[in-house]
């Protein structure tokens, strides 16, 4: 028996799951907030439901996961440092060197690094808790899962821009998409519940959280998605755009006096349904609660249409669909968000069975005779991570 | 019996065609090309072929137009200006003040004028053309088509972006569409060739010229176009880069060192399939000679791909389509084209006729048992404009 652990770590924040593999049992989680500020949170769960929590000054990264690996300790959760067999960390982007996740070395550091250009927020962040843990356990594997991997495979059709190619040869401007654990997880999880191999299937994926993505999966691989070269692009999210015409940029800076790098900054920061709300809520449940403003019911309806017409285009991507699969947040807790979106896909053969879409938990929830099988699948990107550990162990 | 003549004023030239109507017979049509420039070149054509062509200095707008005038006098197509009852211009802007075509009134200059904020280009030249009109005929009738008219039955979240609401309220930024008279044009002319009313059907209408959009027209009206706030947007286009993430904006412009209108500058002129395939070329009939190049193959699925993408994405939008239209430059005159999007389809119930699709001019090529009709329609918005001209009359 081996213990993993799963790390997703931000610039401030370092979210981690505890593993016994290969069982695959969660014996612990939590999250160590505002690292590098004053009033650090540090959180663990375990047992049956016991909490763990202190607000103390955290400097850094290293200084919380030394923390983390003590109160292990302490609370008699591990024996000692050496019971920890591998360690995963989520890294968001992977750009064109990574196709799956690897053992990481001080080769893979410095390309995580250079990637920053990519993802200037993220890739830092990732990297500063893959070095924490390198520092403390030195022994121990490890590896690095990528949320760009699983779209990799897509055709270069599918990732070019209609650029200058030299923007592709010269700097990678190309569709790099994102939450590719998670389309991964959830379209092989279909193809186990529909009881068909994944090779067989065209499943679309709809991962619908704070920030979203759909992705086209055909035969098991990632074949198109709608987040693009940055998370800005694709479905209205929360606070970003998504998708709109390039030529709003200029005309906007124009009028409102501002930089690119402002300009951008709104894209990703106040627009989607916060702005499109007046600055109500970036969240759906908000939204949901106040669906008699007209407004809301617009901005609803945007998300809706905007998602809708990424499955009917991944429909035409891979020419035909046999299964659509409701994820993350949104996807996996609000009932009426995927009825408004299916109950405008009839005619693409899927009809969702009002009981069972009214239900929680992984389960189909399209009728016995829908074409086009729904299915509500909760996600579970932190157990991928400590499966890639354990396979490259 | 009444002449008309349908005018499409660019910044360097103007287009025209003379129609005797209510018959809708064109009995002359032309071009005057380089206004402004040093060897202007003004061209007749007329009666069975026959072609009258000079070159020479022409300094603006009017003068182009009262040498036009003259000319078909001189040609014995006209006895004298009174015979012209009425001219329709071509506008490209209407903004959200024009949802048809109107009488073009000093307040309607004004407007089309105020609207050059969103189409710099255009704008200005359309007015051109229409002070000289009125300058030299200044008794008859003229009217403004606007090419957004159409798309104006799009609902609210069609044309909102997911933006901070407060710039559709201050600024008017929303999609607007464009080709909408041509979009108009051929989903007419679909529905009286399947002998269906339009307001049954469920039509997607492909305008693939250099410049290219699809419409969704749902019961003969938009509900949702490719093109956006300008017509950037959309699909792969010769010199357009269509959709792209707005953040690869911000990215480039560091990387190259340009400014934000240099950078929408080059997407709206060197991008595309010129873009695409290295400066090779922005026509379609040249990629096609050269697709054993790699990089045309390429460019070429990458343009199959992106309006493949939109049909998809309409036929949600609408629950369903009837009929596909392939009209314009590219859509009405490559077989291959038509046949490379159309096979990757064939889930959505459309299969091409490959004897028919080999055909020119206007006719089904989707096959007797095909569930979605597939038509090829010759576009004439030239002749819609001279029937709101008489209409409006």
């Amino acid at each position: 028996m081996s213990k993993t652990i799963a790390i997703n770590a931000g610039s401030s924040s370092l979210k981690w799951q505890l593993y016994t593999m290969p069982e695959e049992t969660v014996i612990a989680k939590g999250i160590v907030e505002r690292i590098g500020m004053n009033d650090s949170i540090f959180t663990i769960k375990h047992g049956e439901g016991e909490k763990y929590e202190v607000i103390i000054d955290i400097p850094d990264h290293e200084v919380a996961v030394k923390m983390l690996l003590d109160q292990l300790i302490d609370l008699n959760i591990l024996g000692s440092y050496d019971e920890i067999t591998g360690v995963g960390h989520r890294v968001v982007h992977g750009g064109e060197y990574f196709d799956r996740s690897v053992v990481i070395t001080d080769d893979v550091m410095e390309k995580i690094e250079e990637l920053a250009d990519f993802a200037p927020l993220h890739n830092p962040a990732n990297l500063m808790g893959i070095k924490a843990f390198k520092h403390l356990l030195p022994e121990i594997i490890s590896v690095a899962v990528f949320d760009t991997a699983f779209h990799a495979t897509m055709p270069k059709p599918a990732y070019l821009y209609s650029l200058p190619i030299e923007y592709y040869n010269d700097y990678k401007v190309r569709k790099y998409g994102a939450h590719g654990t998670s389309h991964l997880y959830v379209s092989q999880r279909a193809a186990e519940m529909l009881g068909k191999p994944v090779e067989e299937l065209k499943i679309i994926t709809c991962h619908l959280g704070n920030g979203g993505s759909i992705t086209a999966v055909d035969g098991g691989k990632s074949v198109d998605t709608s987040m693009g070269f940055t998370p800005l692009a694709g479905i209205t999210m929360g606070t970003r755009s998504g998708d709109l015409d390039a030529a709003i940029l200029p005309y906007l800076m124009h009028k409102l006096d501002i930089d690119i790098d402002e300009m951008v900054s709104i894209l990703n920061k106040k627009s989607g349904l916060l702005g499109l709300t007046g600055g109500l809520s970036s969240d759906m449940r908000d939204l949901q609660d106040n669906k008699d403003k007209e407004d809301v019911r617009v901005a609803l309806d945007v998300f809706y249409d905007r998602v809708r017409k990424y499955i009917g285009s991944y429909a035409a991507v891979m020419n035909g669909v046999d299964a659509i699969v409701f994820t993350a947040g949104i996807g996996e807790n609000s009932a009426i968000v995927r009825s408004e979106i299916m109950d405008g896909l009839t005619w693409f053969g899927a009809e969702l069975d009002p009981e069972q879409n009214a239900k929680f938990g992984e389960h189909v929830i399209s009728t016995e005779d829908s074409k086009v099988k729904v299915l509500l699948i909760p996600t579970d990107e932190e157990l991928m991570i400590a499966r890639d550990v354990e396979a490259l162990r």
